[in-house]
């Protein structure tokens, strides 16, 4: 009988107080032994960023039956590396990231450290998932993204990821989600992405900002739209980003 | 009769003061107007990163006829998004990012901030290049990468790149370069990533280092083996990372 009960990794990018990734432990703590090794506060946008030129540091926050928290001085991607080179005894069958505050479809899972997260533990080979809701909000209500988590975690844990694939789940704010919605990124960019500001000498400064334009909002299996409609968005991901398709056509090129 | 010279935009993750981005500059300056808009310093690792929680500045260093460098507190990313939200009139016709000291293939794509700024250029729906050399030396000898880098920038000027397409380029140490052999992104990742040291107070403190381990070295089409094998090696890279062979069995699952 093996009586091993699966081992899981959570982190994200809010940092280890966020009022998400306290939410998601609870939601998971039943399906297994929970390591938490997070960042010691809020690391959002730093993608998958890694700290090379300053040293990292950890410490153990809490160690019960079940249930270990560490803080990281590091990145969210820091955090997976750390955990898994120097705190695990055995690879994770599973990492969850998030819940994050805020959305990370289309183009964001390019920039969130949340995502940055599910990546790395991918690339270690450990079925890996990001999740966000759609509210920046601390005290954001999170119940409607932890069933899905839940849910989606129960399935990973059932079926596996393919090698080099992992999940980008997104919920939307309130109310009732109609479902999930398995689905594509969808193309676009951020526009109008500057704030203009003056320091307190009157110089100019630059605060980040913008708003989210889909290129293809008709398409109904991008995780926007999907969103828009009021379903949660899921997006099967890959971390080798050749462009297989295009690769034929540059080898014709001349280099010479 | 068109007289408008490409507009060139060209930044990097080692700083603008570095000898990679210098020497980019000038094989790069006969083909147009170049703007150069860099970090003001190192910002190795730092991927698609960006400030969301700071205010970033820039500064005009240089300007004269065909050339402007600008320097900026932001990541790379930050640096492509304020010039051209902010710096140019017009879309430029090319970005490269580098010419960075270090390569940048297989996974290590995912943590480059040379390559986060290319994948910036990109999502603009700027024809875009990242180039690095396999060299972490402050001096290094980028005359081959210059060479190729050139020859890479008349071919995209030329042909132009896909929607959501850019292109990395890394280049051999040293020697003659054989050749460019146009591949895919080499599965793999690293191992023994951390060295245990201690700081005055004898706390201990984890670097960051390790060793790429190529999971798949018997395949010609890689980068690593490329240049392994003493050719420079150019991969297309998308931003959509959509697992597209993985989203049928995906909507297959359960999640009621």
């Amino acid at each position: 009988m093996n009586t091993r009960r699966p081992l899981i990794l959570i982190t994200n990018d809010d940092g280890y107080q966020a009022k998400g990734i306290n939410e998601l432990v609870k939601c998971l703590r039943s399906l297994g032994e929970i390591v938490v090794f997070a960042p010691d506060g809020p690391r959002s946008g730093m993608g998958s960023a890694i700290t090379s030129t300053l040293p990292i540091r950890y410490s153990l926050l809490k160690g019960e039956p079940g249930l270990k928290i560490y803080s990281c001085t590091g990145t969210p991607v820091d955090c997976v590396k750390l955990a898994i080179n120097e705190i695990l005894d055995a690879k994770p069958d599973l990492l969850f990231s998030g819940i994050n505050h805020g959305g990370n479809q289309a183009i964001c899972v390019n920039y969130s450290g949340t995502m940055g997260a599910a990546t790395e533990g991918c690339i270690f080979g450990i079925p890996s998932v990001g999740v966000s809701l759609l509210d920046f909000s601390a005290d954001a209500d999170f119940s409607e993204a932890c069933r899905l988590a839940y849910r989606l975690a129960c399935q990973v844990l059932a079926n596996g990821l393919p090698h080099g694939t992992f999940l980008n789940l997104n919920v939307p704010k309130s109310g009732q989600v109609k479902g999930v919605r398995v689905c594509r990124q969808a193309a676009g960019r951020w526009v109008k992405e500057f704030k203009r500001s003056e320091d307190a000498q009157g110089r100019p400064v630059f605060w980040l900002t913008g708003k989210f334009e889909n290129e293809d909002p008709a398409h109904p299996e991008n995780d926007t739209l999907a969103l828009d409609d009021g379903y949660a968005s899921l997006v099967p991901c890959k971390i080798d980003i050749t462009d297989y398709a295009f690769l034929p056509e540059l080898q014709r090129w001349n280099f010479e």
